[in-house]
């Protein structure tokens, strides 16, 4: 059979990685697939940047839409990045030219996946984007077509290696927030501008991709809840130490009575649990369907070479003819998302509130969580040595944190009981609310 | 497009869910395949069974040949079991007849799989079989499809969830193995004849199908080296856990310069390691890719619910037209398997031993371990009380157990190491030999 032609668009450390895993696995690919896979065309910014490639033999286009439109070209392959210009219209009209799609865009595939799909649908071609979440984990590929025949109830996970980087140092060294971005950006875990990743924007684009193939329901960002982790402290993962509990920024996509929940936020799980056991840059996403316990897929979420896998075996699949819908099923049978809103969502909470004035707090506090039906499983006043007097008992001037945990009760309600709280003028501070998951 | 017509052979717990699955699916199988799926005709051994299905409008074959053959299915599903008669023709005549065929048997496809998969090759179908190996986990189509560019060092993994809940009961409540494996029992985890299971046999057909997957060669079960978990005791289980170390019986397949080592054996690994998490009847496998961090999946390996959508998800492959060779690339191009000996099997080891002469047995052990040139990175003498006299000294009579760590070394070497130690007659019973696997 012929060789498959790939054109590679984007020649950083994935682009560079994914040429010379074709040329060194050229083998194997072609014992996988049938047919031989090669890279015959490729384009970048810098024609003449070091790259420790040997393109001799490989035809350089003038530009990724050239690129996307050459006719010597089966597989058009994006590494540009971005959801805008040059990388979008370059897919736009390789699909359009029926060549299959290989990206690993997830801003793309979460703002404009929708298009794309209809187009690649319309020709009949594939558009794969394994790389777009948890890069060589194989999430997009289990929900896709592993689970075809399963109904899933919740998808959720580490999807920032970033964060969980962050969240590991605090938990594990007691450093603050800013101490761990700082070592983060350092090592190359964290961008200079790390707001996309530490306020959780990354991972909403990658829960909506999920939260489509799971739900059959339409790519929809905008549907996400979103919370970074800037507000977490060497406290809160303390306490919930304590409590038996980890912080992760979890981003979360459950089918509820009200409709599809959509979250990312700051999340305190089971030590014991799958999720709570990833650390570092690592990435997970677990998976509940309808009567059978939890899949979780564990392993790195970023970097080439684990990308480069995950663009190379959607490449394989282009050669192998291997190809699924993009969302796994029409475009027109994607449902639109019927979006829970967040005020409706039900969980227990972990609240850190800073009582300011030491006598009868904690009773206030109970009586306006007692006033929104939120019942109590736990309450803790801490006491640092350095706000007690020589008595043992705290100095009315110093603030003592609180903590709570409660049983299952409504956002609504809880912001209802923190708002009356604050009115009481009892606290001070910002209250520290962090939402608990059950697995 | 035409609904793909399925016939099902064998309506046991799994056969039974996967009709109920493709009728409660029906919807979303149409939408996900762009046809719709239709259970046509199915055979079992008794006909007039109760299973709560409703199989009116669903024709009897009168047996899994005539189902095989049957001109009106496009796809053959085989859950009878076994390697031999009747699955085993029902499934040849299948594809000889240009049939697709998914199935969940895992011996079939351990001992005649490349027969089968060279005939599925010959008339261009589908022979899938996700649901062999950890049911519902993704492991069959992760290794075959989402990691075709990676080239891969090792897969190994936690595959037998009868053997993981009898170690997991022993370790955490301090039981004996025959009073775990007889809850087991009764708690139907094991079978009354629980020897394929618990003597390392389900683990080795399991693991040697994941192996031809992963390193491109010739399934060989025969090429396993197997060891079961009849003789780990609950100090072991402890000595582990002082250690820093749990024991899990896990298959392992690994690529080493002397060929590919492929065993079944009670494994060391450390309690950090994410398989070391693994509890229960849960099954779990790691792949660790050239260049990449491990990727590690978990599930529920058995059960209907479970097993059933893996099956389903076959189905759906089939209707969407998604094909890849069984193995992953095409017979004639696996290789055959250049099988590493155990004995040259390297890696760090842990020794429990009975020393039964106190003074000087440490000595003449370390000597003896000395002369194999193996290291040992630690050494601990157990004075349990009872052994002792009353002035603390064992009492010459009573053995005292030896636990020894070594640092990695040869399989030969220990061996060697141990019939020295039993030549000098200053060890009682039988030693306790455990390998370590690092991750």
């Amino acid at each position: 059979m012929d060789a498959l032609r790939v054109g590679i668009a984007g020649l950083g450390t994935v682009g560079a990685e994914v040429v010379r895993v074709i040329e060194r696995q050229q083998r194997t690919l072609a014992a996988r697939c049938g047919r031989p896979i090669r890279v015959v065309a490729v384009t970048a910014r810098s024609k003449t940047k070091k790259r420790g490639l040997d393109l001799r033999g490989i035809a350089w286009a003038k530009s990724p839409l050239a690129l996307a439109t050459d006719p010597n070209i089966d597989c058009f392959v994006e590494l540009i990045g971005g959801a805008g210009d040059p990388a979008g219209p370059a897919i736009e009209a390789a699909l359009a030219a029926g060549k299959s799609v290989v990206t690993a865009n997830k801003a793309l595939v979460a703002k404009h996946g929708l298009k794309l799909a209809a187009l690649a649908e319309k020709h009949a071609v594939a558009l794969n984007y394994e790389a777009a979440v948890g890069a060589a984990i194989p999430v997009i590929k289990t929900l896709r077509e592993g689970l075809a025949g399963t109904d899933i109830e919740r998808v959720y996970g580490i999807l920032n290696g970033t964060c969980n980087y962050i969240l590991t140092r605090m938990e594990q060294e007691g450093l603050s927030f800013d101490a761990c971005l700082a070592d983060a950006q350092r090592l190359g875990y964290a961008e200079a501008d790390p707001t996309f990743d530490i306020d959780g924007h990354d991972t909403a684009q990658k829960l909506s991709i999920l939260a489509s193939l799971a739900f059959g329901t339409k790519v929809s960002e905008s549907s996400v809840y979103v919370e970074g982790i800037r507000s977490i402290t060497p406290e809160d993962l303390r306490a919930a130490d304590d409590l038996g509990y980890r912080v992760k920024l979890l981003g979360v996509a459950v089918r509820t009575a009200k409709g599809i929940e959509q979250r990312v936020h700051p999340t305190m799980v089971p030590k014991a649990s799958s999720i709570a056991q990833v650390m570092g840059v690592t990435n997970a996403v677990s998976i509940d369907g309808d009567g059978i316990a939890p899949i979780t897929l564990v392993g790195a979420g970023a970097g080439s070479a684990a990308t480069a896998s995950a663009v190379v075996a959607d490449i394989a699949d282009v050669a192998r003819g291997i190809r699924a819908e993009p969302f796994g099923r029409p475009v027109a049978k994607l449902a639109a998302i019927s979006k829970a809103p967040m005020q409706r969502h039900e969980g227990g909470y972990y609240l850190r509130l800073l009582a300011r004035d030491h006598a009868g707090t904690a009773a206030t506090i109970a009586t306006r969580l007692a006033e929104q039906e939120i019942s109590i499983e736990s309450i803790v006043q801490r006491h640092a040595a350095s706000t007690t007097d020589g008595a043992g008992t705290p100095a009315k001037s110093s603030p003592v944190p609180v903590i709570l945990i409660t049983y299952a009760t409504s956002e609504d309600a809880v912001r209802r009981a923190i708002q009356a709280v604050q009115r009481d003028k009892v606290i001070s501070g910002r209250p520290q609310v962090i939402r608990i998951e059950k697995n």
